[in-house]
C-alpha cells in the first residue's frame, strides 16, 4: 500500500512560521486572479479544433516535453525509449504505456526539481492522482489518467476556461499560418499569436532561402533586394498584429544588437540570396536585423522579446537524431551592458518602444539588467526563464532585481510552456514564491505592509498585462 | 486620512526570532558608535560655510541625488521635470514644489528598494514626518521639510555633530581646490580630502590637456615630459596628504592594471600631449599610470582604492543633455585575478601599500576577490558598492567573502554618499544587516557566541579605521 | 580563566526551528554512515608505515595546510614564521612551539571560516581541548595535543579506522611509486590510488622532459614519439587501476578540451621533445591531450575528473620562495559550456565514459553545470571544491544545481583534503549542512517528506560510491 500523496497547502512558502503567515495572506489576495500568459509555446492547433483531445499519459506529460525526458536521458534511458520521433523516422517506442512506465520508474529522478513539483500539482488537481509514480503505480495510473482525458472536460478548450485564463499567447514563425489563431479567436477565445522570426533572419541556415521564398508568398512580395525584404517583415508584423499579436520574440546566442551600415547589409543580404553569405555575415546580419527589428517596433508598438544566451543543440547527435528543443541547449555568459548599448542609446527612450529581455546567466540580473531596468524607459526585464523558472529561481531573481530596478520595471511572469496543462501550476508557483518573498521582505522592514498587497498584484498579474501592452 | 507611517524597529533583521533576539543584542553594541565616514562625494563647501543650509526638499532629496531620479526616469518621467540641469542651459523645472510633487507622486516606485528605505528613515528621523510621501501629501510635506531646514539645527555643520561623524572623507579632483578643506579643519570638522585624480590619467579626454596645465600651475611646474608630469602628482598628493588624506581613488572599467616599459610610457605621453594620442594608447597610459599611482602609495602611504566595472555614460543622449553621474552608468563583468596579477605581484606584500578594491560584478566575491585578500596581505577588500548598498547586497556580500577572506581582511563600510543626511541611516543599515548576518551565523553554530559582539565592532567601526589608516 | 570551548550540537543547521528539527533527524540517518572519500591529497606514506606519527602540532594543523597559513600571511605574518619550508633551503622558524604560539595568537582570523570550524571541531572532538587557541592558551594546547599524538590511538592507522573510512584515495602523479598502495593494501587499509598526469601533460613545464624520460622507465618504453608516449600513458593508467584506482584527475586553467588532427598533434609532440615547443604549442597539446584521456577513459572506465578554472601560482614571489600549493592560487572564470562541447560531443553519451567536473566558478553551477549534467549521461557534477567546502558554500551548490540536474546527477561530497586528521569533520559539515537544505526543502513543500532520508543518503554516502564507481 502506497503513501497517499497530497499537496503541501504551504508549498512554495518560507519555513520561518511568521513570514509563512503573512505569505498565505498576500497569496490569497492573488491566488484566484485570471491567468495572463503573454509568453508560451502552446500548440495553436490544439485550441483551435473544438473536439482536439490530449491522447494519453505519455503524450501529454513526456513525449513534447523536454524538461521531462532530458532527465531521464541524463541518467542513461535512452531517448527513442520515451517514444521522442526521429527526424529519419527511425523507429522509437510507441506503446504509450510502455513510455508512462518507463517515466514512473524514474519518477524519483524529480525530487526537488521545479519539473516534479509541476507534476505533482497537476497529476494531484487535475486528475485527481493520490499515489507517487513508481513502478508498482505506473499501470493503476495510466489507467486514471487515460480515463480522465476522455472526459469532456479535458478537451483543451474546456481546460482553457477552466484554468481563468485571461489571455494567452502563443509563439509563431513569421512564415505560420495563422489561420487557427482566427479560428480560436471566432471561437471567442482571448489567444494572440507571437511574431517570431528567428528562421527569417538567419542567413546561413539551410532553409533560410526557403523561409524567404515563402515570405515573398505570404506577402505577395518578389524578394530581391533587402528592402523587399524589410517590406516583407512589415507585412507579416502587420499581419500578426492584425490578430492581436502584441509582441515579437527574438533567440539568439549573444546579446550584441549592432546595426550596418546600409551597404554593408545590402551586401550581405545579397550573398545570402545567392547562398555565399559566411558565418560571420550572419552573425551580422542577425545582429543587424535585430537593430531594424526595434526601428519597426517604434512603429508598430509591438514589444520587442530578446531571449538571450542559449547556445542551441549543444548535443549535435541528439540534434541530428532528434531534432530541436530536445534539453540539450546550453546557456552561456552574456554581455548585456556592452551588447544592448548600441539599442538602447537609439530606442531606449523612445515612448513607442518597449525591450523585454531575458537572460539564462544570473550573474547578470543584479550585475547589468537590474541597473539597465532601473535606468532606461523602454526596458521592462522579463521573467526568470527556462531552468530559473522554479521557486529558488524566483528567488534570486527577486533578490537581485528588485533593490535596484523596483517591482514596476519587472515584467511579471510568463510560463513559457508547451505543456499546455501545467500552466496553473506554473502561474501558482509565481504567484505562492513572489508572496513569501514580500512577505519576506516585509518582515525585514523592508517593505511597507500596507504596500505589500497592491505589489504582489502588480507581479502576479498587472505586470504581464502592462509590460505586453495587452490591454 | 493616510496611514500613519512609521520605522520598523526591526528593519533589516532576519525574521527568525531567535536570530532577530540575538541581532538587536549585536545591533545595541555597535548602533551608537561614532561613524566613519573613509569614502563619499559630499560637496566640501557645503560644509566649508558655517551658514550653509540645504535650500529645499527638491534641492535636498531629489536634483543631485541620482538614485532617486534614475527610477522616475526609468517609468517614464523626464528628468527635466525633475529639475536635473543641463549641460547646454536650456530650461527644466524650476519650482521646486512642482519637483517635490512629482516626486510623491512616483514615491511608489521605491518600493523594496534601499532608496525608499534611506528616504524613509530620513525623513521620519530627521524631518519627523509621519505620512507617506503621495500625490495627497506633497504639499502637506513640502511645507514640513521645508520648515524644518530653516532651523539652525539643520545646517550641514551642526547635522555633522549631530550625526556623530568621527571622521568624514571627500573626493576631490586631482585639481581640485582644498581651500574648504582648510576652512573646515579650521573650524575643528574632522574632514579629509581623498586624491581622485582620474581626469589627469585620461589622456584622450577632451579636457585632458587642460588638466595637465592647471596641475603644472598648482604645482608650479611646466609638465613637457613624463617625469614633470610624475613630478606634479607626486605633489598633489603631498598636498593632500598635508590635509589629512589618507587615500587615493581610482576608477576604471577594466581591472588591468599594467606597466608599460619606460620608454613607451614616455612616447604616449609626449603623443598625448601633442594630442594625438590613440584610444589604445590612452587605456595603456592609464593601466601604466595606475602601476605607478601603486608605487607613490608605496613611498607615501596613500591607500589605493580602485573601483573597477562601471561602464560610464552607457546612454550618451543622457550623458550629453545632462552629463555625468546621471544614473546611466552600467556595470560590466571584471577579471580581478588576472587584472591585478602584475600589481599584486609587485606590490601585494609590501607592507607601505594598501589596495581597497570594489566591485559591481558579485560574481567575483567568492571567485577572485576573497581568496585574493585571504593571501595578499596589502589588500583589504571594500564594502558592496553602489546597486550592493542594500540590506540584500551585504548578505549576499557578507555570506560570498567571510567564509574565504574571514572579516579582518575586509574594508568594514563606507557610505560613498553625496546625500549628507543619508548618511546616518546609510551606516545605520549597514550595521543592522550585518549584525543580524553575524546572529545567524552564532544561530548556526558557525560563529562563536562570544566572538560576535567584537566582530561586529570592528565591521561597523574599526576596520574602517583600521584599512584607510584613519588613526 | 577562558570561557569554556565547545561544539554546537546544531552547528550547519538552519536556525529556523521547524527545519532544524527536520535536519537533525535526517542527519541522525547518516551521520554514522560510513566515510567515503573518493578525492584527496592525504600522503600515501602516511598509512604504507604501521608506525608513523603526526610529529607535533605545528606539522599537524600548520604547515602543510595552505588553508590555515595563508590566512595568517594574508594579515602580514609571514610564512617563515609559520615554518613553511622553503625551496631553497634558507630557514624558516623550526620550533614547533613557536609556530603554533604564533598561529594561536591569530586563531581570531578564522572566525567565520570553514577552516576555523574544521579546527575547532578537530581540537574539541580529537584531542579533547576545551579552551579556544589564543596567546594564553597557546602553550598549554601544545602541550596537551602534543601529550596525545604520543598515544598510540593517534597513529594514521588507527585513526583510519576510528574515521570509519570505507574508501579513501589518493591523488598521486603518473610517475608517482605505487610501492606505498601496494604496502597500505597488504595491510587490510581500502586505500586507492588516482591517476594525475599533470606533470606529463604540460610539454612546456622545465621539467617534462624528465618527467617524459621517468614515464618511459617506469613503462619499459623508449619514448620518441607520440604513440609511445600513448603506451606509456595507457601503462600507467593500467598500472593504477590493478591498485584499485578507478578514477584520473586533471587540473588545468580553462575548460577547453579539444582534439588536434593527429598530424598537428604529432609535430607539437616532436617539438616538446626537442625543446621548441612554444606556449601555445603546450596549451593545444594540454586541450588535445585531454580529450585522449577521455578516450582511454572509454577503454579503461577510469571516471576522469577534471579541476578546472585555479589560476596557479599567482604570486610568483611566494612560488619562488615557497614552491606549489601555497594558498596563491586564484580562480578566473569559466566556459563549460563551450570548453566542453567537443568532448561531450564525442563521449558524451558513452556509458562507459565518466566525467566529474569542479569549478571554482560559482556562477557557472547554475547557468552551465547543472544543465550540462541535467541532459548527458556521461556527466555527474563534483561537489563544491576548495573555497566552498563550506556551509554557505554547500547551501549556494544545493540551491543552484539541485532544481535542475536533480540530485541523481550529483557526485556526492569529497573532502579534497591533505589534513587527514580533518576528514571526519569536513564529511560532517557536508552531512549536516546538507541534511538541513534537504530540511528546508520539505518545509517548503518542494521535496516530499518521505523521499528525503533517501536524498540524504544518498548526498551522504552513496552518490559518491556510484560516481566514482567504488562499487
Amino acid at each position: 500500500m502506497p503513501t497517499p500523496w497530497t499537496l503541501n497547502e504551504d508549498r512554495c512558502f518560507s519555513p520561518d512560521r511568521t513570514v509563512r503567515a503573512r505569505a498565505r495572506e498576500l497569496y490569497e489576495g492573488v491566488r484566484d486572479l485570471p491567468i495572463v500568459a503573454p509568453h508560451g509555446h502552446v500548440p495553436p492547433r490544439l485550441l483551435a479544433d473544438p473536439d482536439a483531445r490530449f491522447g494519453n499519459p505519455a503524450e501529454l506529460f513526456i513525449i513534447p516535453d523536454h524538461y521531462v525526458f532530458r532527465m531521464l536521458y541524463s541518467q542513461g534511458v535512452p531517448m527513442e525509449a520515451l517514444g521522442v520521433p526521429t527526424v529519419d523516422g527511425s523507429p522509437t517506442e510507441t506503446d504509450p504505456r510502455a513510455i508512462w512506465r518507463t517515466f514512473c520508474e524514474h519518477f524519483h529522478l524529480f525530487r526537488g526539481t521545479p519539473t516534479g513539483l509541476w507534476l505533482k500539482a497537476e497529476l494531484i488537481e487535475l486528475f485527481g492522482v493520490d499515489v507517487k509514480p513508481s513502478a508498482e503505480t505506473a499501470d493503476r495510473l495510466y489507467d486514471q489518467i487515460q480515463e480522465t482525458l476522455q472526459d469532456d472536460a479535458f478537451r483543451p478548450r474546456a481546460l482553457f476556461e477552466r484554468f481563468g485564463i485571461e489571455v494567452l499567447t502563443t509563439t509563431d514563425a513569421a512564415t505560420d499560418d495563422l489561420t487557427p489563431h482566427a479560428e480560436i479567436q471566432a471561437a471567442g477565445l482571448p489567444v494572440r499569436p507571437t511574431f517570431r522570426p528567428d528562421a527569417a533572419m538567419q542567413v546561413d541556415h539551410p532553409d533560410w532561402r526557403a523561409t524567404v521564398a515563402r515570405l515573398g508568398e505570404l506577402t505577395d512580395t518578389a524578394i530581391d533586394t533587402l528592402d523587399d525584404f524589410r517590406s516583407a517583415i512589415r507585412a507579416r508584423r502587420a499581419a500578426f498584429a492584425e490578430l492581436g499579436a502584441t509582441a515579437s520574440d527574438h533567440g539568439v546566442l549573444s546579446s550584441f544588437v549592432e546595426p550596418l551600415d546600409e551597404a554593408s547589409a545590402q551586401v550581405i543580404f545579397a550573398r545570402a540570396l545567392d547562398g555565399s553569405a559566411s558565418r560571420d555575415d550572419a552573425a551580422a546580419f542577425h545582429a543587424h536585423m535585430l537593430f531594424e527589428m526595434a526601428g519597426m517596433a517604434v512603429d508598430d508598438g509591438l514589444v520587442l522579446q530578446l531571449h538571450v544566451g542559449s547556445l542551441r543543440n549543444h548535443h549535435r547527435r541528439v540534434h541530428e537524431r532528434f531534432g530541436l528543443d530536445k534539453g540539450a541547449d546550453m546557456p552561456v555568459a552574456v554581455d548585456w551592458t556592452r551588447g544592448l548599448q548600441a539599442l538602447l542609446n537609439r530606442y531606449g527612450a523612445e515612448p513607442s518602444f518597449r525591450l523585454i529581455p531575458f537572460t539564462l546567466d544570473e550573474a547578470t540580473y543584479a550585475r547589468e539588467l537590474a541597473p539597465l531596468a532601473g535606468h532606461y524607459p523602454a526596458l521592462r526585464l522579463g521573467a526568470p526563464w527556462w531552468f530559473f523558472d522554479s521557486t529558488l529561481g524566483f528567488d534570486r531573481y527577486l533578490d537581485r532585481v528588485v533593490e535596484t530596478a523596483g517591482v514596476y520595471n519587472l515584467a511579471g511572469f510568463n510560463d513559457d510552456t508547451r505543456a499546455f496543462a501545467s500552466i496553473p501550476t506554473r502561474h501558482d508557483v509565481w504567484r505562492r514564491t513572489m508572496s513569501s518573498w514580500l512577505a519576506g521582505q516585509v518582515e525585514r522592514g523592508l517593505i511597507d505592509e500596507d504596500d505589500a498587497p497592491e505589489m504582489a498584484r502588480w507581479l502576479a498579474y498587472e505586470a504581464a498585462k502592462d509590460a505586453y501592452r495587452l490591454t
